[in-house]
């Protein structure tokens, strides 16, 4: 019988590293013997990706905080169901790129919709099916959005699609965001590590791999 | 002060004559004196239509039951806070076809979604802006099917754009649409009101206004 694989979500504001960051991870991970998939959110799912990009660009103010919380749900259940669960199930590691995390920080903290209609939702949608660990990539907020400008100037110049709805929303919103993981954290230590991103990519993934190493011991000894 | 406008919705299955019905409704109204909007779900504002592209075409499976819920409550909050809501501010009387009692007879009764679930999502989303009256266009499931049919001809003709995913859903599920619509009537009998939609437009049209003329009698009258 395949052993289920383990679901690690990596969680922070824009410009935080997490793309780069879940490539190295997935390096390292495959060097043990590990079968990797990395995606992400929102999208992720045929359908997931359609409700994305209805999300990701446009005016700042184009959703209600609301729709845009089922928004997010409705992607995530299609996400779970058509890629995540299926990949566990076959002994492969998930690597995600933003997930539940992400809609209770910019959602509830950011937008304030209930916290409590975001837990239902969870309930719901997600269930017993969430991460074993989640890495919280933390930095303050102006040199995180210095560092997704950059990125933006990119689209801008044409070799990206630009995605920068959320990125747009102002710096205090990036301020609650910020609180908001940071809360996430203290109140589920067991499954969240938060990390320093401010250093440099190589100081950054160490971290992140003594963490997964130290945390996911038994499953990194069971799987290699 | 203005008075705020009523709140009509018409529900029922596939190929029931709202569209037909909602237009005559709306005549009669105004020729009371009465400001009318006549609006749609999924949809009826602008990121409202987006996600209705979502839902009414393509594969019949294409959606998890539970996105395909949250989808429709993520158009719906847009729908009421961009659209309904601020014509009722304005005095004007909303007819709507289709709304939350198709979420409960689609999503719910047909295709198992929890009515707790939805009834969540009913109070975050809709709250106290519910409709003030419900009319349920009730006919046999072979007949409403037959006359969709003949619309989807038409759409195949390439004079319309083809909306048929909810229709091609088979006639199982649309037993089950037409048995949760008569529930929700029996269980909320002040608000709905069930309507023979078996026989000519003109004698649907009649009882449909009768039934309008005798629940919201004192509303016609302050509007006259």
């Amino acid at each position: 019988m395949t052993i289920r694989g383990r679901f690690i979500t990596l969680e922070g504001g824009e410009g935080a590293g997490k793309t780069t960051q879940i490539a190295r991870l997935a390096d390292r991970l495959r060097a043990c013997g590990i079968s990797v998939l990395t995606t992400r959110e929102p999208g992720g799912a045929p359908g997931a990706d359609s409700i994305r990009a209805l999300l990701v660009s446009g005016a700042t103010d184009k959703w209600d905080p609301i729709s845009e919380t089922l928004l997010m749900y409705a992607a995530r259940r299609q996400h779970l169901t058509q890629t995540i669960n299926p990949a566990l199930a076959r002994g492969e590691w998930v690597l995600c790129d933003r997930f539940a995390d992400s809609t209770l920080a910019y959602q509830g903290y950011g937008h304030g919709v209930s916290q409590t209609f975001i837990a239902g939702l969870y309930d719901a949608v997600v269930g017993g099916d969430g991460p074993d660990l989640t890495l919280i990539l933390d930095m303050p907020v102006e040199t995180g959005l210095s560092r997704a400008g950059a990125r933006n100037a990119e689209a801008a110049a044409g070799t990206r699609a630009a995605e920068d709805r959320f990125e747009r929303m102002g710096m205090a919103f990036h301020e609650r965001l910020r609180a908001g993981f940071r809360d996430i954290a203290a109140q589920e230590p067991g499954r969240c590590a938060i990390v320093d991103a401010t250093g440099e990519i190589e100081a950054v993934s160490d971290a992140i791999w003594q963490e997964v190493r130290t945390r996911l011991a038994e499953d990194l000894a069971g799987a290699a």
